[in-house]
Formats: structure tokens, C-alpha cells, sequence
């Protein structure tokens, strides 16, 4: 499955061809703007009274089929990742502008719109406006999430001796698509995770008003991936400890143990939140009561670089920091 | 030619089933929003601390083809478009968050980027940040552009007795399409106006600075129907005079004067920009000094509702306020 990625500038990338595509794109584009206050790089833009700005495409046959959702469920799928980006950055949004490109073949704009609202106004935001366009082929979401806040955590900040932290399960929507692609019908514990991802707004600000958290990124390209993103951004290398990762047991029982650990691993789109904050200052039962969502530590942050796993007492380097999307043999 | 519509909320709307539709789908979000001071239906949403934003998706097939544009066309035409709505707001540009979806034949993303990093730093923006992605079978690009006023421009403010007032020469890039649709090549000067459109945000706000200027809306639906959405918007008939309607030389030459004519009224994405202004408070000569660029009355606002052309002396209702793309026999 194929996930979008936000051009990176101005903090490190973890590894990979497109990393090296994204920063050739945005290398020409390393200024300062005025009110800009974080620009490419983060989750999502920054600007002078506390806006927050992201941008998300999601695009049928790349980051849903049709038939795995309805048209409800893209919408409100499209909307959640979006939101997700706001949540990365401890914002409280504002509202969606949703811009649809609809196909010649029958789709109910009214419910991708619907499915949206209902993403958007379960955190507190509203539909601010958007594009209605038609496309020759392929529904396209395109959503712009807008959000404020007073102190926004950024990728950048994770100190050597933080602990690593995830909220939620790991693998279950990973474990939806590839349910999809082998002819396999997820059980709906899995499907939903794929259909009606929660974009984590209020956890996210519960964390950040709980102090401690120096670094917060969503996971949106996998565990390893955006713990790269992490300890790029921070100047610091990641231990992720395999025995910790949350991995979600609907994906075991589905796909085995081993296979559903690769996904919370590299599967991505979980729209979790992944941390690293100053040791003791997550209040794990305060989260879990307040949210009735686990919140586990992962692992650890120390001088260096890479993303590491300790695995039954060794520790190596991931080979794979990242997810390409764009595929090697392109350019 | 198919054009993307803004979701029009707040404010009335031409005639069209396009628009009935789109009245359908923002009709449950009706409602006030913290810090957002100007909602859909504008060409842009206003936040509190003047902060514009605007989306614009383009698509290939729908908005341009391949054939008929360089890849940094591309990037320069949809960056444009998004800009001409900060523009129809008399915002000043910040930047850009640019949102690619790369189809599988051979696109220089590169180029389609440097493309829209001309178009917006002509304007004094840069490119903020984005997204990118596969696409299975088309090129998608959607700009976000964020700006700033102190005071914006609406498309609501005409009053009966104003004049309507138009930039440049109109029908120039709906000719091109024209002639690329019957397998003709438009000439440089036609090509150009599609290929290459000017976002007048400049000429926006040395027209806002001179005062006068009641509203303001940029001309993507073509004059008669964003005449209607400004006639909508301000509660007024709009009269155009068909005589004073500024055509385009270069597609009277190549499509005759007739053609041309409704290519100026009909057409739709000259990026020109139309107002409504008291009478005597647009400076035409010093319009022209500073941008070597005609402003031209066009017609004038009157009591009433609706959208007519003055021609050969008798006012009849123009029968299309807007242009619909969706079709009328989809829903």
C-alpha cells in the first residue's frame, strides 16, 4: 500500500530512494517566509498565531480500492489521515477544506463528504470549504487540514536517555490491505482499522499537556519509518525493543505472529502517535482511563543515528528505515 | 473544458445544477467556526489574523492533457490557479503547499515543482511544504495557497450603481482548448494564456489600495458565471455590455469574433479579475502605467437579481449564469 509523504526540508529524512527524490524536489526551496514559523519538514506548517496546515491526498487504487470501503468510509478515511497530521503537531483543528474529484463511474459525492464531516466533527472541527471537480477515472481526495495551537511539539526534539512511546496497536490496517490483495476478507476489527482510522487530536494534547514529550511524529509510514523521521529530525538513533511493539492481535490471528509483527513494524497507516519523552512523564493509567487506549513504551532514544532493534538481546540496524512509495526503478 | 468549483456556502451562487449539488453537499455545515472569519463560499477561507487559504485540484484530462503542456507548464498553470484566489481575495501570497500524484508514464516531477515554484515566487511566495504520491494512471496536482490581507476582498459588496470592471482580454485560454480539442495548435499568444496564466495578485491589491472597490472575485467560470456568483453574492443584477467585453485578438483571429466573443463570456479560466467599484474610483491610466495591462468597464450593477447582456441596445437574461462540468445527467 502506498502512502503519500510530506516534502521534508528543513529536518533530516530517514533513508530511502524517495527521501532522496523529496529532498532533490525541496532542495531549492530553503529560505525563511515571513509568519511561516515551521515550514516543510514537520508533519504540518506552522504560521504566526498558531495555525497549523497540513495537506493530504488520498487517490483511489493507491491509498484505497473501492472495493475494500464506501464511499462514506473514503471519506472519512481521507479526512482522518489529515487530521492525523494536525494531531502529530498537538493541534486542535479548526476545520477541512475537502476538495473531490469524482469519476465518471457512480460514486455518492454526498457520502465522501459526509464521511468527512463525520472525521472532522468528531474532533471538534467543521468543513470549511473545498473544490468539486469532475476526473476521468479515479476518485481523488485531496483534504487541508487546518488546525491552532499555542505550542506545537514538532518532529524534531527526541534527547538522548527519552523513552519511546506508541498509543493504540500497531499492524491492523496494514493487515486489512493485505488481507485485500491475497482475495481475503479482513474480520471487521481489522477492517475498520483501515476504513475509519481515529486521528489521535485529543491524545495527542493530553500527552503535550501532561509536559515531558520533546518529540512527536504520527505513524503514517510504518513504525520504523517514522521513527526514522524521529531520530533524524533529532540528530539522535532509535532503539526500538521488538518485544515492547503493541502489535495488534486481530493481525496476529489473521496473517501469524511473525508476519503481523513485520506490519506494526513497516506497514503503516496505523495514524497512531509515536513519542519520546523524558523518562517517567507519560502517566500511562491516567492516559488509558481518560481514553480507554493502551500507551506503551517502545523502546529508546541514545546518542547516534539510525533506527535500531533489540531484538532477544541483540541489537541491529534496520536495513530499511523508511517506505518508498515511489518504487526504485522509477528514476 | 471542466474547471473545479469551490464549494459555495455562505454566500448565493449562480444558476446550475452544478451548483445545486454543491449547495446539497455543504448544506449541513452551516455554522460559525472559532477563528475562521470569512467560511466557504468565498474564493478563499479568511482566518483570524488575516491568513487566507485557498485548494485547487488539477487533473489531467479534466484540467489540462499532457499533449498540450510541458510538465513545468503543469506545475506553473496549477499554482496559478490557486494563487488567482488569493488574488480574488487582494491577499498577498506566503506560499504554497504543493500535493503531487505521479502517474506511471514518464512525468518529470522535478519540472512540474520548478514550474510551480515560478509561478508562486513571481508572486513573492515559496513552496511551504506538500505532499507526494503514486498515481495509478493520472497526473493529479493540488495547490494549497496560503496568504495575507488586513482586508479582504469578497465577492459579496456589489452595489446597484456600481460599475463592473474587468483585467486583460478574456477568451485567450478557452480558445486554445478549442483549437486542441478539433486538433489545431493555438498560437503562442493563446497557448501562453492557458499554459501560463497570470495570478493578478498584484493588480488585486493596488485596485484594493485605491479604494472604491466593493467586490472582487476572479474569473475562472468565465465572466458570466462568476458575474452571476458576484450578482448571487451581493443580492444585485449584474448587466454586462457586450460591447465593452474585452476579447481576446488572438482568438477572434483564429476562431472568428463571434466564437470568441462567447469564448470571452463562456470560456472560463482567464485568472483575469472582475469588480465592482463606485463609479469614477478605478485610475485606468494609472492601472495601465504600473502593469502595462488594460482594466476595462465591462457593464454595470443595478437592483435585482441575475445576470443580462446589453446588446445592440435591448437587456436580455443571459440564459447560462454559470458553466456546470459535472453534467446535468449524472444526478
Amino acid at each position: 500500500m502506498d502512502r503519500p509523504e510530506r516534502f521534508p526540508l528543513r529536518v533530516g529524512l530517514g533513508p530511502g530512494g524517495e527521501f532522496d527524490l523529496i529532498r532533490r524536489l525541496v532542495g531549492a526551496d530553503e529560505a525563511a517566509w515571513p509568519g511561516v514559523e515551521v515550514g516543510p519538514g514537520d508533519d504540518a506548517a506552522v504560521l504566526e498565531g498558531g495555525w497549523v496546515l497540513s495537506t493530504d491526498l488520498s487517490i483511489e487504487d493507491v491509498h484505497f480500492r473501492r472495493s475494500w470501503l464506501s464511499d462514506r468510509e473514503v471519506g472519512y478515511r481521507a479526512a482522518s489521515a489529515a487530521l492525523s497530521d494536525l494531531a502529530a503537531m498537538a493541534a486542535e483543528p479548526v476545520g477541512i477544506l475537502l476538495s473531490l474529484a469524482m469519476p465518471e463511474h457512480d460514486v455518492d459525492i454526498v457520502e465522501v463528504q459526509a464521511g468527512a464531516r463525520e472525521a472532522v466533527t468528531a474532533t471538534g472541527g467543521a468543513v470549511l470549504g473545498g473544490d468539486l471537480s469532475r476526473s476521468p477515472g479515479l476518485l481523488v481526495v485531496d483534504v487541508v487540514a487546518l488546525g491552532r495551537t499555542a505550542r506545537p511539539l514538532l518532529r524534531a526534539g527526541a534527547l538522548a536517555g527519552d523513552d519511546l512511546w506508541v498509543t493504540g496497536v500497531l499492524g491492523a490496517s496494514a493487515a486489512a490491505v493485505t488481507l485485500w490483495s491475497h482475495e481475503r476478507e479482513p474480520d471487521a476489527a481489522l477492517r475498520e482499522a483501515f476504513a475509519r482510522p481515529h486521528a489521535r487530536v485529543s491524545e495527542a494534547r493530553f500527552l503535550a499537556d501532561g509536559g515531558g514529550v520533546h518529540a512527536l511524529i504520527d505513524l503514517s509510514d510504518g513504525l520504523a519509518g517514522d521513527a526514522g523521521h524521529l531520530g533524524a529530525a533529532g540528530g539522535v538513533r532509535i532503539v526500538l525493543e521488538a518485544g515492547l511493539v503493541p502489535v495488534a492481535e486481530a493481525a496476529a490471528r489473521a496473517l501469524g505472529p511473525e508476519e503481523a509483527a513485520s506490519l506494526a513494524l513497516h506497514g503503516g497507516e496505523d495514524y497512531e502517535l509515536l513519542l519520546a519523552a523524558r523518562p517517567g512523564s507519560v502517566d500511562v493509567e491516567a492516559f488509558d482511563a481518560r481514553f480507554g487506549l493502551p500507551i506503551r513504551r517502545v523502546g529508546r532514544v541514545e546518542e547516534g543515528s539510525g533506527v535500531w532493534i533489540e531484538e532477544r538481546g541483540t541489537v541491529r540496524r534496520l536495513q530499511r528505515g523508511g517506505f518508498s512509495h515511489v518504487g526504485t526503478d522509477r528514476r
